[in-house]
């Protein structure tokens, strides 16, 4: 019998836009330090061993929950399964990975091992934990320009510099804030609430609040060639 | 210890549009027979224990290689895991699943317990793979309108008319050919040979005939706001 018998961990790559308010956003990741060998000191997405009464979603909702104190995530998926023959020491261990997100500026209370590090700016990181968090920072791009993604990282209600910002910032580049919100709007993605910010950064009028529309995901871009006949759409 | 030890297999929901010139293509998923028990005589995806030396990638190709002689493969990416504790019978067994995708008319010889199934019209099937042809179909149905996709699914060149049915096919309902052609040459997505269709089925003039400009999976769409500064890309 040549196949194998495995451990099977989930981990999560909780991201969130931090300092929004800083003027400096940054796009985070949530780690903790390893306490033990191998790596001690190393730090790791959060996650652990997939328990016999569980599939893998419960599994990581446990984990974040116990382990980093973690129970408000707006947005959790599947990510990636990491399986190289390798990738940990002793009894081979596949990982299915997750990507999480958690709206700013919610900053719950976390555990002293764990902190918020900026995507960018990686301490040294445990085993393969470095790809996951590449891999889970790719996917959020990429989700950026065709789904509603957003609801999961912006505030309940937002100005459109906020929204700019956390686009910015997962996108590593700048965004215009008046394509965004054309763009957007038209999409059906975000919604005036019809009040205001009681007072701007930059002190002029006071400027629109916005919210998204839906806090599910969905593709936001199916192209109109590919909608069925009498497809009645947000954008029509 | 409340972790559980597992095996771990591979599975793959292998799609290709079949019957492409009968006039009534049928969107097809590659299914094997169960050879012995449990759930002997219902019908599988193809896969099989992961081995020791080989990631589930590696595993997936190996298996499509040995067990159904499948070695063109356009394109292959990681779909989901399945990890419900009774899924199967016995050990605990997680499934990490594939989506492939063969190109028409590709017809590779297949051993005599497998077969093409209409996606749409399922034989009984073993455990939860019905669920994961329907993860398959439905995680494809969304990359048609964001990516390039269709290179995996379409003859190397085609005429509108063919293209069209593929889209059709994948997606469930009539798509025109008129404004997918539009939309697929303005995202640089398809590209004219300058070749024509010696004749067409309907005896018009002869057909142009088109080819997919890449044959790499890429997000198609990302809209203008979203660009960074200085972008050049094939519609600019």
């Amino acid at each position: 019998m040549v196949h194998t018998i495995t451990e099977h961990e989930v981990l999560t790559a909780v991201l969130r836009v931090g300092d929004l308010d800083s003027g400096r956003p940054r796009l985070h990741v949530l780690l903790w330090q390893r306490a033990r060998e191998p790596q001690l000191g190393r730090w790791s997405l959060p996650g652990g061993l997939l328990r016999g009464n569980e599939d893998i979603t419960a599994s990581a909702r446990r984990q974040l929950a116990e382990k980093v104190d973690l129970r408000e995530i707006a947005h959790l998926e599947q990510l990636a399964v990491f399986s190289a023959p390798d990738r940990v020491p002793d009894v081979r261990t596949i990982a299915s990975t997750f990507l999480g997100l958690v709206p700013s500026p919610a900053d719950p209370e976390l555990p002293s091992d764990t902190h918020w590090h900026p995507v960018d700016d990686l301490p040294p990181m445990a085993f393969d934990h470095e790809t996951m968090v590449a891999h889970a920072h790719s996917r959020l791009v990429a989700k950026m320009s065709y789904t509603n993604i957003g609801f999961a990282l912006a505030p309940t209600e937002f100005i459109l510099s906020t929204l700019r910002d956390i686009y910015s910032v997962v996108l590593g580049h700048q965004v215009d804030a008046t394509n965004l919100q054309r763009v957007l709007v038209r999409r059906g993605v975000i919604t005036r609430t019809g009040t205001t910010a009681r007072s701007g950064r930059s002190g002029g009028r006071p400027a629109a609040r916005y919210r998204f529309t839906e806090s599910q995901l969905r593709v936001t871009d199916e192209f109109a060639a590919l909608r069925p006949p009498g497809w009645v759409g947000l954008e029509s």
